[in-house]
């Protein structure tokens, strides 16, 4: 029976897994009139997909190991659970409301770009206020336990994450950064950074970043680069991880960071252990954990001075005389300016937190405290007046930038911030088996994927995000080595 | 009643569509290491169309209409007799039987490509006779009211064709061609050739055949050219039909050549009727329609002086001062130079005809005449000899050069020679309508495609083979018309 099951199992992943190249082949390089068929596609797979997951034979095979648990191995068993966990997800929600949803999401997608480009979020609102209507509907039906309604949207993306937890995590964080930015703002030197927005060909940056992610360990034999609009990796199976990018020819490094960042998650799914192939043990266990692979690779790896020690030559070389006059220390500090942005994707790696903070305050006062959304765009402006000095002119640059909520992904955000600590919380560990910064130093950095790969990546989903940061660090999530690291960086890099 | 057999069918196309896109991403970029994943997933996804095909659903709706005709309407009606036919081929070999006869290809292919290594048929030899063996038992099986057993599988590719019809085609075309060769021989100039290979680099090749396949009105917003070992066409619905080529840096005609005949494929596809969507009639009729197509494109257009006058200027002015000191009719003679050779993909336009009727006279001998298998490299060796007066000096430049037998596709071959003598018969009738070479001539050839996708195209799989040639040119298949196409192009070229 367990057989049975899991050969069921296999069909739901082999759908899932050919609507996934459609979605990867339709942002690649799918012809432009192809668009129609290809939601046909895309929808009959998916469709396919989502039945077999909720259909009357998933049903029998919960009901019956429900029953006879005793039929189910160890590892039969840790698949029943999970299955059983998406199912109550999925299955909650009547298939009719949900279709109503979907499409909702696909119009206020429509609203929210007419609105960007009259810079006016009163034309988002009214489909907004729909929006958050579903979800308060269906918040009761997926509820189990969680202490508020915010809390059931955010265990959809890090399960078993609460409120109570991120309050106290997240005005930690808040405060050690508003220390840093005020002690780097009094007695700090902001470095040089104009030569980063030097031209360099794309083909040159390709080279460049292609050889720095198989520097990473990213396998370009089960992966591979391609150019897309919004940067993403996308994983077929544990042997075709693929990532994407974009390019600016007068700032390398969004490609060079961008790439960076996607090989951190495509390297986790590479690492995947095999057994959990065609389960839904298989892929990262969250958000959260996903984020802190590729943070750890764009930020901690990203932003040591001894892992481009190693890169920036090759940079050089690479690029002629592009930087023939900057020096190592130079290049290094100008990377890491840091600076108070309005706009999240553009932030530097000691504000983007304030960011998110931002945004989690936000989402729970909708749904924790009914505010009023007509009040949206003065709290966040308000907000991001408070908490770093500067104040949106328009609803663009401010409550609009973001695609999110649009689709209805309310309790996404924090796990940027979460994937941030869980980083430098990794770093701080990793630190304790083996000299982190001596292995960037070198031309071998396996050690350290060696290490990811044996306390996160192979796990697949087959922890969840606490117990694996627990397993791998000793401790449950802990926001001070996030500030720690901030400090100790942004003081050198501003000389302090 | 209707209705519901069409949704059913959609289902089909689309599991077959994702099955296209799974095999497309194989051979054009799929990462390396992905291979064995990816065979799990195409096998799933074929195998769910091939049930979908053959279960007892389909066995339903086709036994209510056999019993309830009046309740389709004439275009449900077409599409039923079409998803009878198919129904009929693939139900009627146990399904047990066929994934025997799957396997053993696959093995087959393996042992093909040892023989060629070791260049001895011997090594191949047991596998093709099992295959064959299988072959012969499916014959009676799929056999309706056709003459003799090799009927049967040429008009698996090609419906209504018969030998009786054939022997008399291929003798003629033959005897056509010999004559052409001899008058050539005693009385031609042999054309100036040394300048083809000239190195012409890669992206100027792209650059070209990507101006001449859009000249030939291959839509690129509904299709796409990758690099990939072998050439093809793979459509995965009417506004997503890709094609591959690949480049020789000393031979530009290759990839141009290919170009414009995978091109021909595409254009096929591309201007198929909607209505057909998602029926097995969407998608060309026969492989002899479809060779007409691409070969209409690459021998009939690619031949064309006229053509030439506005393409080759296009290539002098990408290629720099390559081909400087070339003249149009020098360049042009040039391509269309005639020779005996050994290798059927290598063949020029006169010479080809020759290599597919000596694989259509052995497959005969094989499947009517119960050749030895023994004797196979000696009767191919003879009939070169005695057809092209040249021998092959071993297996791999004989007998092991094609593909086709090792997958068990007997009955192929003249598809590739009904495509020629079609193209030349539409040539023929296309002139009756428009002046074919006054356009080639002139910057704009869409009344060209027009007339194709008015008379061939648009009607995808709905009209048989034959009535389409016949509605199209008026007349039954007579290769006279190839004939007298090949006599004057080529007395011209020569000088005759």
């Amino acid at each position: 029976m367990e057989n049975k099951f899991l050969a069921y199992l296999k069909e739901i992943a082999l759908l899932s897994e050919a609507g996934g190249l459609a979605e990867w082949d339709a942002q690649t390089g799918m012809p432009e009139e192809a668009a129609e068929y290809r939601a046909e596609l895309s929808s009959y797979l998916a469709g396919q997909a989502f039945d077999k997951a909720t259909n009357q034979t998933m049903i029998d095979f919960l009901t019956y190991f429900k029953n006879h648990p005793e039929e189910l191995s160890e590892f039969g068993h840790s698949v029943f659970e999970k299955v059983k966990e998406e199912y109550d997800l999925n299955a909650k929600i009547p298939a009719e409301k949900y279709q109503k949803f979907s499409r909702l999401t696909s119009v206020a997608h429509s609203k929210w770009l007419e609105a960007r480009k009259q810079k006016d979020y009163k034309l988002f609102k009214e489909v907004l206020e729909e929006i958050i209507a579903f979800e308060k509907e269906f918040i009761p039906l997926w509820r189990k336990d969680e202490a508020t309604p915010y809390d059931v949207l955010l265990n959809q993306y890090e399960p078993g994450m609460t409120t109570a937890k991120l309050d106290l995590v997240f005005e930690q964080v808040k405060l050690g950064i508003i220390e840093i930015r005020k002690e780097l703002a009094e007695k700090g030197t902001p470095p040089r950074t104009d030569f980063l927005k030097r031209y360099v060909p794309i083909p040159q940056q390709r080279k460049f970043v292609t050889q720095v992610a198989s520097d990473l360990n990213y396998d370009f034999k089960r992966g591979r680069l391609d150019d897309t609009v919004h940067p993403f990796m996308l994983d077929l199976n544990r042997k075709d991880a693929r990532i994407t990018t974009r390019w600016d020819v007068n700032d390398f490094s969004m490609a060079a960071l961008g790439v960076i960042h996607e090989s951190g998650h495509g390297i986790y799914e590479q690492n995947i252990s095999e057994k959990y192939d065609y389960t839904p043990l298989a892929g990262g266990v969250s958000m959260g954990i996903h984020e802190s692979q590729s943070l750890f690779h764009e930020i901690i790896i990203g932003g040591s001075e001894n892992f481009w020690s190693r890169e920036f030559p090759v940079l050089q070389r690479l690029t002629g005389d592009v930087f023939e006059d900057i020096d190592l220390t130079t290049f290094y500090n100008g990377l890491k300016k840091t600076e108070s942005s309005l706009i999240r994707v553009e932030a530097d790696s000691l504000t983007y937190p304030l960011h998110i903070i931002i945004r989690y305050e936000i989402e729970k006062m909708i749904f924790n405290d009914n505010l009023d959304l007509n009040e949206l765009p003065r709290i966040w402006n308000d907000k991001y007046e408070e908490y770093l000095g500067i104040r949106p002119e328009n609803d663009l640059e401010g409550i609009l930038q973001d695609v999110h909520w649009s689709g209805g992904s309310f309790g996404y955000f924090p796990s940027y911030a979460l994937g941030y600590m869980y980083a430098a919380q990794l770093y701080h560990a990793m630190n304790q088996d083996i000299d982190v910064e001596e292995i960037l130093a070198s031309t071998d950095y396996r050690p350290i994927t060696n290490w990811l790969t044996k306390n996160i990546h192979q796990f697949g989903s087959s922890k969840k995000p606490n117990q694996l940061i627990r397993d791998a660090t000793g401790e449950e999530l802990n926001p001070q080595y996030l500030i720690d690291y901030m400090r100790s960086l942004y003081f050198k890099v501003y000389g302090i």
